[in-house]
């Protein structure tokens, strides 16, 4: 990663925003733009400094992770010590923090500990705003943990079967994702079976697998700090042709989704793509949810993939396509794949097929 | 668990902090005061009345789940549903908000939506003040926890030896915490073994376990939302003195700790307890965290058991009790145990044997 290049771009950035400095404070974008992979820290950003603040536990690993910037142990919270780092400099000076972050209690401990003449101005996600577009080395990182990813689906499709216990498939897919090397789960794995499959978020429970109907399976991994995100859904028994038609419902409207994925067309356009194939099909009520997100560092980033949104896609984008169905009472079905966007259109990371399975 | 009286007490306390009503939205607290286990959601309290907001995903999942609150399904994210609603009343009003959780851009979002006479007030933690002692359902849910998350450590016990890669330990105490039951992992599993058991926060990685050595294990589950946390300190090989001394400092100031535990105590002196063991060995500056942190709905809870700190210990009250040595570029040990706070003393949930074991 060049992390020195995207401390750079920030830097930048900061005249256009009117600050002389920039506090970073959520860990992703600590991680994202100096390395380092732990919880506590601050990292300001000057026009020509980078300044990291942790505390004693995170010495030894500071050390190894962070490139970029001068590293500070402090004996206070990291944000303590950043502020008294800026309480050294010579006001007037503006600081700008990232206002979807810091919480209102936070900013009212840095302006007690700030001297008059240090501004603070809560200023748009400029770290977020670099991660949307990957480079090729997030690429690479986000395809590795979606083939991870999708390597659990076999183990979901070894697993299922009536009478075992959802959370029974999950242990046995996280148990898997976690001896090939992930850091962690991107989110809680979701094994929703029979009338649970009407959960969007149905996260695996003690219910036991009925002997027909769908089960939707949504899970991630972390891999090497990117999150993989991927949702299929079987049908155990043989399906009704009613079961048939609302899958192949979904499925249809996740492929027109892909399909419209590419630079130039608007978020809220690929949504559309999706909603419209299942209002035509009688289901747009029924698909309560927006059609997907962008996916990095975090399992939900910028941009929503949502109804009405107006961000504009463009190459080097990585996002969800997610859309369902879910007839409360009933059943429900949700398919979804992680595609970057390319030059001309754009690339399925997830390689599994999305044809009907029953079990 | 007796929702209704957790609502009504927050009621009766908004007088107190001169508030008309109090907008929760941090999750485990929206938990704690209606049972509803979503993500997205507000829950807005009033003298009289406590009104939840969710969006279309959590339809069937609200309905199932809250207790004691009237539920709103709304077609907008739940903070600016609650504005709206809040909107609707006669100001002039003073709304409390979470300033500990509440980001700065979601106060400014509130605000903007907000009309005028609407005062929004950052108030003290009230939700975590009552979560602080937990009653007697939340004990016991805290010690079906505890001893799952202990049965994992003879899980440990029987994966650790010298080539097995750390993650693989972790892959295995995982599977089995999930097959029996538990929601999620409380935090990422520790599994930090020769040199890195000196790390304090030595998430399990692809390094192997060294023929001899400290392997540090410190790990959790959520079972029905309580969170466990323990920490044993393992030699693989046979121990030198010098490892032994090590170990078993640790574990005198560990137990000091506990024995230190009883109403009317600060947890600085809880604290201190733990410190001047260590520090009578010399191992002082090598003890670089604090001694513990409350634990329940969420892995770190007040109070902070840390030098200096005046909170002072009640009947009800969950702290963990871990003080650890690390050498750097050498080895580590840390020892932990969670306690409750009883009339007279400390229930010691977890069961655990504290002697050095060899493997």
């Amino acid at each position: 990663m060049n992390y020195t290049d995207r401390i750079k771009r920030l830097q930048r950035s900061l005249a256009t925003h009117k600050l002389d400095s920039f506090l970073v404070t959520h860990p992703p974008n600590v991680r994202y733009l100096c390395g380092f992979t732990g919880s506590a820290s601050a990292l300001l950003i000057s026009g020509r400094k980078a300044t990291f603040f942790t505390d004693g536990r995170y010495i030894t690993q500071a050390k190894e992770e962070i490139q970029g910037a001068r590293v500070v142990i402090a004996q206070k919270p990291p944000l303590a010590a950043a502020a008294e780092w800026l309480a050294k400099k010579s006001p007037p000076t503006t600081v700008g923090i990232e206002g979807d972050h810091l919480t209102v209690a936070e900013r009212a401990r840095l302006v007690g500990l700030l001297p008059k003449g240090v501004r603070l101005k809560s200023s748009p996600p400029l770290v977020e705003q670099e991660r949307l577009v990957k480079d090729s080395d997030e690429i690479e990182l986000l395809r590795s943990a979606v083939l991870l990813g999708s390597s659990l689906f076999d183990v979901a499709l070894k697993s299922i079967r009536p009478g075992v216990r959802e959370i029974e498939v999950a242990a046995e897919m996280e148990y898997a994702a976690r001896r090939a090397g992930a850091d962690a789960l991107s989110f809680e794995t979701i094994i929703a079976s029979g009338e649970r499959s009407a959960l969007p978020h149905g996260r695996a429970s003690e219910a036991k697998i009925p002997a027909s109907g769908f089960v939707v399976c949504d899970f991630g991994v972390i891999l090497t700090g990117y999150c993989s995100d991927m949702t299929r859904t079987v049908y155990v028994g043989r399906p009704p042709d009613e079961a048939r038609r609302l899958y192949e419902a979904v499925k249809s409207a996740q492929q027109a989704a892909v399909e419209s994925v590419r630079p130039g067309v608007s978020v809220g356009e690929v949504d559309g793509a999706a909603r419209k194939m299942l209002q035509r099909e009688g289901l747009g009520r029924y698909f309560t949810h927006s059609t997907g997100h962008g996916v990095g560092l975090e399992i939900h980033e910028s941009p929503r993939v949502a109804a009405g949104q107006k961000d504009v896609l463009g190459p080097g984008m990585v996002i969800t396509i997610e859309p369902g169905a879910y007839i409360p009472g009933r059943w429900g079905v949700r398919i979804e794949d992680i595609v970057a966007v390319t030059e001309t259109g754009c690339d399925v990371l997830t390689p599994t097929s999305k044809e009907l399975i029953t079990i």
